[in-house]
Formats: C-alpha cells, sequence, structure tokens
C-alpha cells in the first residue's frame, strides 16, 4: 500500500501485453512452451501488485486466435498457462471476466463459465483475453447492431463491451505494436514498452512505466 | 534515390502523426497557429522524401473531430494548413485520397472533391486524415453493414476501406499513444516515437525510424 504514494496520478485501467515468453525460454535453453508456465507465475505477481496499488481495472493478452497458428505443443502450453492462471487468480480479491471466442475448439472448455459472465465481486476487474481476436471483437458488434431492433450503439455491443477504455498500456518483451490488443480500447492508451522479455518481469519495470505514466497529459485526442 | 539503398527492408505503408506543431510555437514564443503552417512545409519535405524512398502509400494526420473542440483560430489555421498542403502536393507524383467526414462545417470545403475519390495517378498514394474520427471511421462501417442487401465484409465498408494496413507508424513530438489513428489499419503496425515536435522535422529522424523498422520481424500477431 505505501508503494500507491509514489505516483501522483495512477491509470484507472492497465492493459498488459506479456509477451516473450519464447525467446526467453530459447535464449535459457528450454523448449519454448516452458516460457509460458513461467509467465503465468508472473501475471499473478503482477496482478498482485495492481491489487497493492489500487488499480481498478487490468486487461491481460492470455492468448489470441493468431497465436492459434503456432505448432500444436505450444498451443496446449499457452491454454494450459491460462487455465492454471485462473485458478489460482481467482482465490484473490478480483472480478475475472475472459474475453475470447468460447465456440470455437481452440478455446479451453473449462473457461467457459468466465467468458458468459463475470465471475468474483473483488475491488480489481481483471480481463483476460483468451482465444481473442481484434476482428471477431468487432464483428461481433457489426452483426448485432444488423438486427432491426438493436438500438445500442457498437461499441456497447462489442464482444469487450464490458472492458473500458485503457489508461495505460504496458507492454514487455521489447516490440512497439499493439499486435491486436483490444483496438477500441486503446485509441488514446498511452503505450509503454518494457524491452525485457515478460518472464523477466519485476515490479521495478512496471513501477517505470506507472512513473512515466504519470507525467504524462491525458487529452483524449483534443 | 541513393537513400533507399541504406535500408534492407522498407515499409509498404508508413502511417505518420506530426504531433507537437503548438509546442514547437510555443517555444519560440509563436502564436500556436503558427506553428501548422510550418507543420505543413515539413509535411511536404517528408512526401518527397517518401517519393524518393519509393515507399508506395503513406497516411497522415490533418486534423481530427477531437481537434474541433480547440480554439477558434487554431481550427482555422489547421484547416488553411490542410488546404495549402494540397495546393503543393497535387503537383507532385501522388494519388490523393481525403479520408474525413465532410458533410461537416468544420471541413474545408474546397477539399471535398478529394474526400469523394482519389484524385491523381502517381506512384505514390497519399492518404490525409481531414476531420477524421476513429469512431466515425467504423461506425460507417456498422451502419453499411446493417442494409440487409450489403455483403462486403466491416473492412471493405470503413470510411477508410481505402487505406491498406500500415507497416510503420511514426508518431513525432515524443508522446506514445495512437490518439485514434486509423485503428484498424494500425492493428499491427511497428510504432515508433520521435522526440522531436514536427515542425523540427529532419529527414535523419525518418531515416531512424525506417533503420529500426528494418530490424523489426512481421508476425502480423502469429
Amino acid at each position: 500500500m505505501t508503494a500507491k504514494r509514489q505516483f501522483s496520478r495512477l491509470p484507472r485501467h492497465v492493459g498488459i501485453i506479456p509477451d516473450g515468453n519464447r525467446r526467453w525460454a530459447k535464449a535459457k535453453g528450454l523448449h519454448p512452451a516452458q516460457g509460458y508456465m513461467v509467465g503465468m507465475e508472473r501475471g499473478l505477481a503482477m496482478m498482485d501488485e495492481c491489487l497493492d496499488l489500487g488499480i481498478e481495472e487490468v486487461s491481460v493478452y492470455g492468448f489470441t486466435m493468431d497465436n492459434n497458428k503456432r505448432p500444436r505443443e505450444q498451443r496446449l502450453a499457452f491454454g494450459a498457462a491460462c487455465v492454471k492462471f485462473v485458478e489460482i487468480a481467482q482465490e484473490r480479491d478480483i472480478a475475472l471476466k475472459i474475453v475470447g471466442d468460447h465456440t470455437s475448439a481452440m478455446f479451453p472448455s473449462v473457461l467457459k463459465p468466465y467468458a458468459l459472465e463475470r465471475i468474483g465481486t473483488g475491488k480489481l476487474k481483471v480481463n483476460m483475453l483468451v482465444n481473442y481476436g481484434w476482428n471477431w471483437d468487432i464483428q461481433t458488434a457489426v452483426k448485432a447492431q444488423a438486427r432491426p431492433e438493436e438500438t445500442r450503439g457498437f461499441q456497447d455491443l462489442l464482444a469487450s463491451a464490458d472492458v473500458s477504455r485503457i489508461d495505460l498500456l504496458v507492454r514487455w518483451g521489447g516490440m512497439r505494436r499493439l499486435s491486436g490488443f483490444l483496438p477500441i480500447q486503446s485509441v488514446y492508451s498511452d503505450f509503454y514498452v518494457v524491452d525485457q522479455y515478460w518472464p523477466d518481469y519485476d515490479h521495478d519495470q512496471f513501477y517505470e512505466a506507472l512513473n512515466w505514466y504519470s507525467k504524462q497529459d491525458v487529452t483524449l485526442g483534443g
């Protein structure tokens, strides 16, 4: 709780792209799949950090439809890491929603309840993207709005409608790109890149991102 | 033409966010509006650089619907800068399209022909965003697809449907955010930030961005 005082202004909603699991494993001479389980543990550490800081909402990439082009053993590994994450995370003081196409065979069936509704009433809203696709997300809204009886605007009809605007987006692993991460919620996000691979996550990296964010002015495009 | 040889891999399509015109003017003790006309000249220089390098397509922010919240004299200044840019640019070897809501009073009426169709058959495709809004862009597709006789996918129905996927997005002025810049075309873009204000544009800054881009691997989210 003391850490919060370090920042003059905290983001309400943080997005996380935990990239570099495979590169980390390769650099250590491990199988690429082994990076994901270590990454999952770092995800729990980071979530606990958000809880301590009093951040209200966090959205994190589990895996995407684009990722499904990878070899089967990697797919099994990142799917298993997502399941393990949820298993442990649900014990924390969170409210968890999974955003992703649960009708696909690529979606871990045990996670389906979290895709249907937000589970838990804890103080941190956690949105986990599992079998997520930016095109699928927007198409969901487009198809819904094509129904003549539908009067809600397209943002309220996105598959990710329950995910709010992201203030700060932090990507690990050095790449400076969104890779399809919640494009509507990210239009005004401040984007910070950590060069280290995600399995080398350390809270100081996150603090640096938060410190940088506290110095940005929010204009929402104005 | 020699410059092209410096890069092992050039982006096909470059996006440009020319930010910092007002901060530049303020730092020089000038009126904020004066920054825009200098910025316009830098835009022409950068377009010529793209022509020299053999880049195929460039998209650039003129102004957005969000920007229309600014004082009237600023609005007049950035509108005038866009008109002047088009007036000079159309003499170059380009094919120019303006993407923006031309039905609004905020849209400079003299530019309307460019919003209705691409004008010119030159080798560089230039897309200029004038009175552009990310929400308006996507809503255009949503509304079109709600028509029962419409069979095209939503990406073909965007107001920006004629703008292709962006490979490299370069923002001047130090901010690390998209500010609503073509969200669909930017989902996989590599994002490079130049700290200098746009009116301090120098082609070396652009070369550095291109050099950085040439070392990135393109995965399209895979």
